[in-house]
């Protein structure tokens, strides 16, 4: 199988643009402090600066999540993949009366509704995409938060 | 959106065969010492006992899931998954001849032409999958290395 041309950076973020707008679920790994990996699928809310998700403020995700204050999130097959890398801010339920509508909407889910959940945001600092291994040239597209030109 | 009905047990392990023989990639996530998460895709043989990637020996996903002996896979998109945790071990280039040909034939990749790959085989000691929210329920299919009755 040939693999199609590798895409241009402009229509990389372009596609990332649209995934982030129009995708529902993500892969969300996770560590604890004293290294022992975890990986959960998701859904999240992408309001145009970060990635929101919920989750319970017990779960392995969360704590190790807000412990570490980073995060590594994958959206997309394996195949056109769009990876990201970011910080991570815990926001309790009630905080933010209009970004937990949008997250209900986007989501199909409503933490609101239950006991014990927290949503957290993770701004993106480094964003990369790619689909075969003649994408993996060129294949960061945000770094330090900023898209590259 | 109606979420189809939750299947059976026999049935999820019949989907988790299917995909573990068809399925050519998988999400690997892995956890340094002090706690931070990494993940990535890769593609994988399945010999019916251990997935085997292959990965620079120096690569992140290689020093971490050595070092831990153990991973956390997941197979397929995030509303049909199938998550696998597993004991690590790795393999070096020459020591398999036949397990490295099959590796190369199911992934369409062969790290025997390049420099500083190592196989891992993973032997999964827990699987779980599910859809929906509704087959949350039953998604242990496999316990400390055994299928579930």
């Amino acid at each position: 199988m040939t693999a199609a041309p590798a895409r241009s950076r402009t229509q990389r973020i372009a596609d990332v643009h649209a995934r982030l707008a129009s995708d529902v679920d993500l892969w969300v790994a996770s560590a604890s402090a004293d290294g022992d990996a975890y990986l959960i699928p998701l859904s999240f809310l992408w309001d145009g600066a970060a990635l929101t998700i919920a989750t319970p403020a017990a779960s392995r995700t969360a704590r190790d999540l807000v412990r570490s204050g980073r995060a590594r999130v994958a959206l997309g097959p394996t195949r056109d993949v769009v990876m990201i890398d970011g910080t991570v801010e815990s926001l309790a339920l009630g905080t933010d009366p209009e970004l937990e509508e949008a997250h209900a909407a986007a989501t199909g889910f409503d933490p609101r509704t239950l006991d014990g959940y927290v949503y957290l945001c993770i701004t993106p600092t480094r964003i990369q995409a790619w689909r075969e291994e003649n994408e993996l040239d060129g294949r960061e597209l945000m770094r330090d938060g900023d898209w590259l030109a």
